[in-house]
């Protein structure tokens, strides 16, 4: 076999075999086909596609370059979750400690932000002491003590996936369904769980701003993980408005651990019980999940996880020296509230990173003070800004431009959760 | 601009500004726009084209990449011909010698073989003493004096397309109708002709093989000249059957020369007088070149020529060592002798490359004995294969495997020239 012919055949609309694919994939990861020829060949796969077969295929040699973790021997059922990244999505912080709560064990390998979507790693190193490497003995050992993890991909996980995400970025080739669809199952695959539920977002602040996008994206998920032998279910949810009020690392972590008291958002308690819902009931586990949110069972595994991870779940956690009020501009009903706009003013104060390698402030952020359907007064603060270095303050105000409606009448109710795919 | 937006817009199927080609063309030459990132964009390029406008453009930013000669200060008018690459295919070793003993200048930069198409350079490397490398001072001195050059690319000729060539070799990014064009035409225009003549072939032993493919690239290449300010015409013509009977480096300078005396194949003689009224008549020269051709002064030019490049015209050529005979299996009219298995038999026989820092034999090739039409009795011998090393004869012979069709009727007369486009 050789690159050029591969390339060609995809480039003419032809299918790779799964051994073409293998061979392409195992090359890629040692050296042997270069950068350029997977960029060509990424871009013929932008344009052309990829069937049934050889997504799988492909998803298959992405989890091969590493390995597959697997936990048959834990007495609990492992069950995840992944969002496809949204602004003020920090429903994992909430979801993994109460499914583990509710008996399942969650083997969760998180990512980093990029651009305006936060990422959990980043949510969660907002806390004093914690860190995001472990090992698999330690992966191992926490799901069976605490029934938890949410870590950083070792060096195991898809190496493939690492390599080609960082092309594809290079390429402009990121755009592309089955793409998207096998970095993310090849690495939830290769994480080890036996059951998957996909948060598939859906709107101004997620990557799919179209229903029928997401739901193409969604089944494309739905049937590798089925086809790998990982029972997998979807929703499409509602990403036009920030989830919760708080946009930013650990104004964020405050409002998840606030859910366990009974105090978080209502968007935030809906969409994280609907989740595992589906999560529980993909394992077989029967049990209502609303209640061990909030009667400190949840809270004790939020604790537990994140000492067993070296953090203090009871230290103060950082704050930005400066606030910067934007007001409403009249009396009414927050009609619309953009996801885009908040998300990226975040970024802007330092909350999110621009490239890979960029560090990021946890204290930055957003607060959402309004949300939409609730009425205001003119003057009346909608949103709050927090930073500490105030020459951020320009660059994201200017983000903030028409983020904001206000209208007469309050806007109709909108479901959060708009579609269930299984 | 960034290189990513670029991409993408390609990928998307939009139209790049000129700026923003010129941009991208001037970053790759330079290394800003990196190799994996211009990969994507040929590939984009491959499958979604390039508008007339576009094409200008990439063609104008491949020449200004290095700098296009001038020859304004000749008193001959300069005209040159490209062929897009065929199998015994010698004519400018005739042609060029031909055009300047008319009163042209014919300033032509050549390449050298790949694959089963030879080049014109590795033809006349076979002379002893000769070399392809001339400074731009030595070209315009040549041409003052001579009235022609055959010689390589200098450094300054299009070094964009010399980096973009190889990517797409690595790529499968080489039979897309823009790119080829545009290549050979940023050489062309570069190497400073007022008029060229593109003899575009077509057939299995050509890189296009169906005429409305031919037509499109003659027809794109022929926009591109004049466009540029070359006036530009171009034959389609066959190329199923190997022009003239000699295929291989000294081979085929040898029926080149034999031309001067009125003793060259026909085939060879009517292309070469087709492509010398075509050059002649753009440039406003009144003379009938088939007189030129065999009374002497076509001759003499030529050794001029090779002379002036450090040539002796007139050292014996280096000869192979074996000689090995494929005889005709019944008695009949060979109907069918197919250039692609012909060619890539020479090129396994030494005279080619597979790869562009490969060297090539002088002495190897393959003589056709029979040309279709021709009447053969059983047993004669219808190919000579010359050979220096016997270890390459049999996979000489496997490529000749059905490339020989004798019958028992004449097949009809296929004409030469097929159309052409101005």
């Amino acid at each position: 076999m050789n690159a050029v012919d591969l390339i060609a055949t995809k480039r003419d609309g032809g299918a790779l075999t799964g051994d073409e694919i293998r061979w392409l994939m195992d090359g890629y990861t040692v050296g042997h086909v270069a950068d350029e020829q997977m960029a060509a060949m990424l871009m013929a796969v932008y344009l052309n596609g990829l069937d049934h077969g050889e997504l799988q295929a492909w998803t298959a040699a992405m989890i091969d370059s590493g390995r597959r973790l697997r936990f048959d021997d834990l007495t609990r059922p492992t069950v995840d979750k992944h969002s496809t990244g949204g602004v003020g999505d920090k429903v994992s912080l909430v979801l993994c400690p109460l499914v583990a709560a509710c008996g399942a064990a969650v083997p969760q390998v998180a990512g980093r932000g990029l651009g305006h979507t936060g990422g959990t790693l980043d949510k969660l190193a907002a806390i004093p002491g914690w860190r995001a490497e472990l090992s698999p003995a330690e992966v191992h050992e926490r799901l069976s003590t605490v029934g938890m993890v949410m870590c950083a991909a070792g060096p195991d996980i898809a190496p493939a996936d690492r390599k080609l995400y960082a092309l594809r970025d290079a390429t402009a080739t990121v755009a592309s369904i089955p793409l998207i669809a096998s970095s993310i199952m090849s690495k939830k695959i290769a994480e080890g769980t036996d059951a998957l539920v996909l948060d598939v977002k859906v709107g101004t602040g997620a990557f799919m701003t179209d229903v029928a996008s997401a739901r193409q994206l969604a089944e494309t998920m739905v049937s590798i993980g089925e086809a790998s032998g990982v029972a997998t279910r979807a929703l499409l949810t509602e990403m036009s408005v920030p989830l919760g009020r708080a946009v930013g690392n650990a104004l964020e972590v405050t409002e998840a651990v606030a859910c366990f008291s009974g105090d978080g958002p209502s968007d935030l308690v809906e969409l994280t019980l609907a989740l595992a819902h589906e999560m529980l009931d993909l394992v077989g586990l029967d049990i209502d999940a609303t209640e061990v949110l909030t009667d400190g069972r949840a809270r004790a595994t939020w604790n537990a996880s994140i000492a067993a991870q070296d953090g203090d779940p009871n230290a103060p956690l950082p704050t930005a020296a400066h606030r910067h009020v934007v007001r409403a501009k009249r009396t009414g009903y927050l009609s619309r509230l953009d996801a885009l706009a908040v998300g990226s003013a975040a970024w802007r104060l330092g909350a999110g990173r621009a490239r890979q390698d960029h560090s990021v402030s946890y204290s930055a952020g957003v607060m959402c003070l309004s949300k939409p359907g609730e009425a205001v007064e003119k003057g009346q603060p909608v949103l709050e800004l927090h930073l500490d270095d105030l020459e951020r303050l320009p660059a994201a105000l200017q983000a903030l431009q028409g983020a904001i409606d206000i209208e007469a009448e309050p806007p109709p109710p909108r479901p959060l959760i708009l579609e269930r795919i299984a």
